[in-house]
């Protein structure tokens, strides 16, 4: 089993099916050898995972949460691999990730929220994984979630 | 005449000349075969279209907003197909829209909110327009425009 | 000398080494020909320039922020064109521009703050230097910093 797999594997992560979008918008979308991943909000047994950071969660949700929005990420890059004939091991590079955190106007550790996404992106991927970010504060989010998530990948052409 | 023009003729839809920008950047980078449209504001008999969702605008309101800016950032992408001695017949792929709803802390139907431009980029370019998509909720916008929204576009090469 | 290095030299900016990041990320990714740099937020004596428009700062504060990302972004940049063997004359076209402003409800001159960096690039990049942009107020961000900035370049290939 290829590297990617067997982490995820051994960390008991299955990937989530492809969603399907709450609103006019593709989950995806391949332009040559880029993705464009959609953001994708947090969820919770399938609804919308509402909470803004600082006022009904703590740092620590909050990277739950982005952790859950990293594995549904990971479901949706493999379907789009999947739409080339191909999988995961097909990541060039993690080439950036945009989070946004439902905040408070005193919440200040958005990075460390997204730390939740990003290192088990890295954990996954390895040095592919390593990727170009910014984290900043959202006043609100599209059904209320607590953390949205969109990401740049490059595949091997 | 092409399916792209006949359909903006039939929508009565006149894409209006490129704007002048308020500040120091360009209405759009060519970067090889993609163009990179700024933010656009949302605009109303030529200034800022003011508003805030969840405070002084209801959803419908803001899908109108969201579709007035689809008409402009078409009318710049022309230009910009333009200024390569091409017209909108150029465009592979709507490849990702970001859409930045200026909203209150309680309003949460920014996604339906854009999907006020998603669904005209969608009429006018049909498959070529569907597209990755981030929609989130920002506490205030330049001059105090109720959406903004920006565009990754494809073009054939 | 460069165009580019002695206009740094006349504007007496000495480039920054590149910092270490605050969390999982990188400070840029290269993919292809473009250089993805991550959100840098305004630094005053080596911490976060705390800080929010509307409350705290006003706007030419946050324009001499704006600027001092600026100042960090080429450095970054810099240091991503010599882990490719090249110096800052690599830059074929500063392509986009996004600007997070820490922003109060009623702030509304994203744009004008944002100026402190799209003028510094544009003096010292000349026509490669103007770029696609989008400004916007964010309730908060990492570090309580006033202003995040990130960006996305063409390199020479």
């Amino acid at each position: 089993m290829s590297s990617i797999y067997s982490t995820l594997e051994r960390l008991q992560i299955t990937l989530p099916p492809i969603a399907k979008p709450a609103a006019a918008y593709q989950p995806y979308c391949v332009s040559g050898s880029m993705v464009y991943l959609s953001g994708h909000i947090a969820k919770k047994e399938g609804a919308a995972w509402v909470g803004q950071l600082g006022l009904t969660m703590n740092t620590q949700e909050g990277q739950a949460a982005a952790k859950s929005v990293a594995i549904d990420l990971m479901g949706t890059l493999q379907a789009a691999c999947q739409s080339l004939g191909k999988d995961l091991e097909a990541v060039k590079k993690i080439v950036k990730v945009t989070s946004l955190v439902n905040s408070t106007a005193q919440f200040t550790q958005q990075h460390l929220v997204t730390n939740g996404c990003s290192e088990l992106l890295a954990e996954v991927f390895q040095a592919k994984g390593l990727h170009a970010r910014s984290a900043f504060g959202v006043v609100q989010l599209p059904m209320g979630a607590c953390v949205e998530i969109e990401m740049i990948v490059e595949l091997e052409s």
